[in-house]
């Protein structure tokens, strides 16, 4: 729409492209939509987004500072290395500081905080952030190690780090947690969607996971918000560690919030497909076979694993239903 | 290759580069193969094709002209907010009527079609479509509204909007379903797997689905062509809504396009990896545990779960088969 | 950080920005683990690393000489076709050959290579790859023929070259699986992570496909790298080819590339979810139903289902343990 038709309103004096798709009636027809659903649900008018652009950005400059020679510039010296790594951080804390306040701005109790109180809160977390990032490194370092030591296909860390989707995933993850517990869980939640769209891998930034902790392949691995992951877990695609139910306070509304996913301790494996929902515990060293569905608990060493399948010849299985529309 | 050489034959005059790498054989090969699916599936020779690149931006301009404040431009006010609509709305139809225009060319009912009246449908289809947005748009608020109130996670509508891969994936399906409708089926497809591939949610745009739909995590979905969803229906990760069996045709080719796919009555809930196959129906307010592999229809209110697991402590499930080589 | 403090020690003269966000610390600490990674695991120092966007130029530069009328310059006329190929392909193996230095620089074998032979050993291989080029189009033409006929939902060829992420995923391994034997699995493993990443399909470059294989929607479909799959194989999403155990060497550490995931003869249809594992031979023509966990071979013909279900009406089903917190 040119701007010399800016003043007047689309209803009196659509332009000749407007008329020809009906725009005016459109427009008016989506306005009415949206002020319905503000009327419910945003009370306070529009706010300003946090960007999924600029945080792009600072998940990869993140992860430039913590992997440089592998993510960082590719001319890196030995003695450059330092001055590269604090650059990024620098640029990186300063567009996070930004995202921080946008995202306060969605907690209820920051929704009256004057704009320099803001700016100042999301500066202390963006810094106490930045603090953490040696001890995030070394949790990533032991994922790394446990990706090589639980997969005979891996050849050495530049294969692992460059091309292992859980290790993608879990980068995004051990930086949003960071985020959800330092009060910022919009943008968490932003940060592991990324990774999920790019990895299939759905790990909520609120699951406490403990070190040398390998996802394989990985693809339709769900982690819930409060499931919590003890050492040495190993777990592979399609694994769910979900809800089971979600009970409802006196207003009819979810609670939210609640300890309601499983805890898995120290040493466990969970095979592809398997799906543990419920506050549940796995407990140290066992094993959970694929597709296996389980709702409670199971003692330390346990093995679980799916019932007995049904075979046939291919004209003694009636039941089975289906058929072979492509083969011999 | 250069320039210069484009009046050579590549067999005649090969460059030294092109001797070295030993193209002209390659490429005479390829056109050898090419020749050989034209014959059998290409009769009609090259045909334009739909574009990737602005199938993605009319995607992405329709999301912003339904959710102006949260995918629109980031200084909308409450008084530019109809002009920023109208004006996306108008680019967007534009572009959308040339791929349409493209998509219809294959259809074999207007191989023969002279363009200016190929144009013209097309222009009608767009302008139709357009004309269906806002009552898409009331489908899309009815989703974010379940989404809110089916997940314990979910912290406001903005969340929703902006890190839920089913409401995504929703807005792709609901937009594809409106093209399928108005008989461009090719163009649907596109931009149902634009949204597969972001968010491994697998929408056919053929599926008819009701309000209020909730995919949570969504990962692995797949929901087939002729597949029927009541309201207030909520799956989770890795549902499988798919045929059973593909009947053929006396010319021995698949029979295409019969109803083959569940029904799924209003207020189902379907569980992380249940598959469902074939024209089943799935009776109203039943409820479907995750790993079920169900081929036959159940009544209202059913519930079905897997066959029970088998344990054992470590040492005595001798059958398991695996072993854990990474754990204590 | 400014260029005129480049000489200045981080610790000493921290510029007044730095000792705000405390990046002095935050540098060294990260310096220090890095290091402890390095002195493990890279002897060798810093190598130059295989480039993502390099590989993805690659991929999609093969992709369009490959399909040029579907994924090569849309002006293209059966006169310039030729001469698009043989230029795209001559860009692109140039670019290809880059890349397969650097990546034979990570094999064992090649650490010592001088670089003049590094680089004619990398063009041998890229020239070789070129040559194979023909006959992985006409492999991936069955394929492309394989989808048609086993999807009622598949309309032309158009929509399965442009829609089909099972296609998409085929040509990255077809393509990965040749330089994965030409001796450069580090780049064979990145081309197949980047349509992983895409599709949701997870193919190591190591498994062997015979022609005309269909991945239909494919979402959390993994074969793993010692996989051996017939002709005319059918699979559906979810579908793991995987292994079941892993055995050490005396030094603890994995046995690496053994023999450990499925042989799938010819004609086998493998449904939605179904986990096969270890180095089993599912006999020519079976059919592997949804959700099966199956660790042992069966004979040609087998039909293999999952154990009944469990059904109840909704009061009468006290173990599901779940409730439907959306419903009616």
């Amino acid at each position: 729409m040119p701007r010399d038709v800016a003043s007047d309103s689309l209803d009196d004096a659509p332009l000749h492209t407007s008329r020809e798709w009906g725009l005016s009636r459109i427009v008016a027809e989506l306005r009415e939509s949206r002020e319905e659903l503000h009327r419910t649900r945003h009370p306070l008018g529009i706010r300003e987004l946090p960007s999924r652009d600029a945080i792009l950005k600072i998940v990869n400059g993140l992860r430039s500072a913590l992997f440089p020679t592998h993510y960082g510039a590719p001319d890196l010296t030995d003695e450059s290395v330092d001055y590269y790594v604090g650059q990024t951080l620098e640029n990186t804390l300063r567009l996070l500081h930004e995202q921080i306040r946008r995202a306060l701005r969605f907690l209820p109790e920051h929704r009256d905080t004057n704009e320099a109180e803001l700016t100042a809160r999301a500066f202390a977390i963006a810094r106490e952030f930045g603090t953490r990032l040696p001890a995030i490194r070394a949790l990533l370092v032991s994922d790394i190690k446990a990706a090589f030591s639980g997969d005979p296909a891996a050849q050495h860390i530049t294969e692992i780090l460059l091309c292992y989707p859980g290790v993608w995933a879990m980068t995004h993850h051990r930086l949003a947690h960071a985020l959800h517990e330092l009060g910022v869980p919009l943008l968490a939640r932003f940060i592991n969607e990324i990774a999920h769209s790019l990895t299939g891998i759905d790990i909520h930034p609120g699951a406490a996971i403990g070190p040398s902790f390998f996802i394989d392949h990985g693809t339709g691995v769900v982690i819930g918000e409060t499931a919590v992951i003890g050492e040495r877990v190993r777990v592979y695609q399609a694994v769910t560690l979900g809800a089971k139910s979600f009970p409802s306070g006196n207003d009819g509304m979810l609670v939210k919030g609640n300890a309601r996913h499983p805890i898995v301790e120290d040493d466990c494996v969970i095979y592809a497909g398997a799906t543990i929902l419920g506050r549940v515990t796995i407990g140290k060293g066992s094993v959970i076979g694929g597709n296996v569905w389980l709702t409670h608990s199971v003692p330390p060493g346990s093995n679980v694993s799916q019932g007995k399948v049904r075979e046939g010849a291919g004209a003694d299985a009636p039941r089975n239903g289906f058929n072979n529309g492509n083969g011999a």
